[in-house]
């Protein structure tokens, strides 16, 4: 394994009439963060303004050991609108994210910290995907597979198929579907640092599919992907009644959850605290990260919004990064 | 309302092989509850001396304040295997149930609670069908709606669907069956004496179909369902989104979670703590209530198996049948 590096971190602030600039000028100026990577600030200079105002902070920006910001042009005076998703709040999140996409893209920077975006927002401003990932997606023109973690604490999980509806799922889970899931998590949570994941695959229908008798793709779908995974050398699991499995994984039994759908596991890490977690996307050129928390309309402006999620975010990216020298994609 | 009357309650000690024995005695020589409530034990006098030897108690059975014994002969010598899923076990299990449902249905006692049952074993002595519970609606010849009901601590949970195929789930969701489990959870709730339940109904795709897009279950069956359970003066919410709806129930926003298939409801319950919980059997003439966790063959005879979960399956049959003149069904 190569010696970790000095990563150089991406940050967006995210829907500016959101939580975002608050917590994400709270991160930019924590020393701690500032002494383990090289952070570059993607934002319009009146965004971190506000930000700074409400966090009351000064980021001293591309002064010695501060941030760097590459400074874009936005906003104008009335864009900014707290509270409220607008046109003009979508557009500044998603070109951000685009300078620093472009950035990854050309080898600037090793990850990728976006503070919390709103989806309405981003949809009156013209995203036409059906969430940031596929956008990211198609932004760097990348093929493979593509995945979202939802990590809470020490767990991970991913999903199998994740914005279908129920009756679609069943036929929507194919071996190579269920091999790509567990592979990728594996790779991103080795380059997390965990050396032998112990990753657990759940079951789709009730107590596992009962043998058989309560569906058959435990053993015509699922099996055989744990099999093949395995056959590769990854420590995978299943497949797993999914109401026992969280448990188990919740008291140490694996560092991460394959799941087959998207309430199965969500149900899991909402209960879990997912509200405080992380989702990472995976598969792309760099790691990039964010909290799972939103835009906190209802709170904006009042310097109560917690950093701890965003936080671990950087974190995240920051230890993928500093151990990659060539990035997990 | 009428005033509270002292019931009656058929108590059973479940498969003589596994804590049945040991967790029953103990509950019925509490103090507190031969207090409350006339207990009638439904057993073999030779399960109910190894019991009292492992649980270090003694009944005094049929003493003045003490259980009645109704004697069964259930077992020969050598029938008890402790820690085995054996025929016998099964037949003994079984045979004690069946003394109980006959003393309910001849209106001798007001509820039933049993200690935990083996299915195998239950199996291997002639059980047909795929639980107790259709096992007691055969017994008792109810032809109406019967439900099971997961509780733990002052959640409530039940199920539209449960031991099906989850590509079948979706077709066997009906405003129907979606208003029978909401009333009838109403009406146990009720008579459990929560005045005015609350009760959440889940939606069955993720984001609660999110307007149609990702299905059109909540649509065309699931929000029709609760506007008529509200038509009927039930406090009932949905559909909602089922990753967030059992945080919120777990922080006392609802009574009760109705959900659409199984492992929807056991993924949160588990993660609740169900393992501590009960389950009670709605729909037949009399409550009928068990501790959640099973036989635990792997600490049997040892004086340690928790029995706090047979309590609150006692407390809830006692709380349902003084409240009840007539039975809930």
């Amino acid at each position: 394994m190569p010696a970790p590096r000095r990563p150089r971190i991406a940050l967006t602030l995210g829907d500016p009439n959101g939580i975002g600039p608050e917590i994400g000028v709270k991160l930019a100026a924590r020393p701690g963060n500032r002494a383990r990577a090289d952070i570059v600030l993607f934002s319009d200079p009146a965004i971190v303004e506000a930000g700074e105002r409400t966090a009351e902070v000064t980021l001293g920006l591309n002064e010695a050991g501060a941030p760097r910001l590459e400074a874009l042009d936005l906003v104008t005076a009335g864009d900014i609108e707290p509270g409220k998703a607008t046109r003009a709040g979508g557009h500044a999140a998603l070109r951000a994210l685009d300078a620093a996409l472009a950035a990854a893209e050309r080898g600037a920077v090793d990850a990728i910290v976006f503070a919390p975006l709103n989806k309405h927002a981003m949809h009156l401003a013209g995203l036409a995907e059906e969430d940031e990932l596929r956008y990211m997606q198609r932004c760097f023109g990348v093929d493979g597979f593509v995945s979202e973690f939802n990590i809470t604490g020490a767990l991970w999980t991913s999903r199998v198929t994740s914005h279908v509806p129920l009756r679609e799922v069943a036929d929507a889970i194919t071996v190579d579907g269920v091999v790509d899931a567990v592979r990728i998590l594996h790779r991103y949570l080795v380059a997390a640092g965990t050396a032998s994941p112990r990753i657990a695959v759940t079951a789709l229908n009730p107590h596992a599919g009962d043998g058989g008798s309560l569906g058959r793709e435990e053993i015509d779908v699922i099996a055989p992907a744990v099999a093949r995974a395995r056959g590769e050398g990854v420590d995978a699991h299943g497949p797993l009644p999914s109401d026992t499995v969280f448990v188990a994984a919740r008291d140490g039994a694996y560092d991460a959850v394959v799941t087959m759908y998207h309430d199965q596991g969500q149900i899991a890490m909402k209960l879990l605290g997912f509200e405080r977690g992380v989702t990472l996307h995976g598969g792309l050129p760099v790691p990039i990260a964010t909290c799972a928390s939103g835009t906190a309309f209802d709170i904006v402006g009042r310097n109560v919004a917690n950093v701890e999620g965003l936080q671990s975010a950087f974190d995240l990216a920051a230890a993928i990064a500093a151990r990659s020298v060539a990035p997990p994609h």
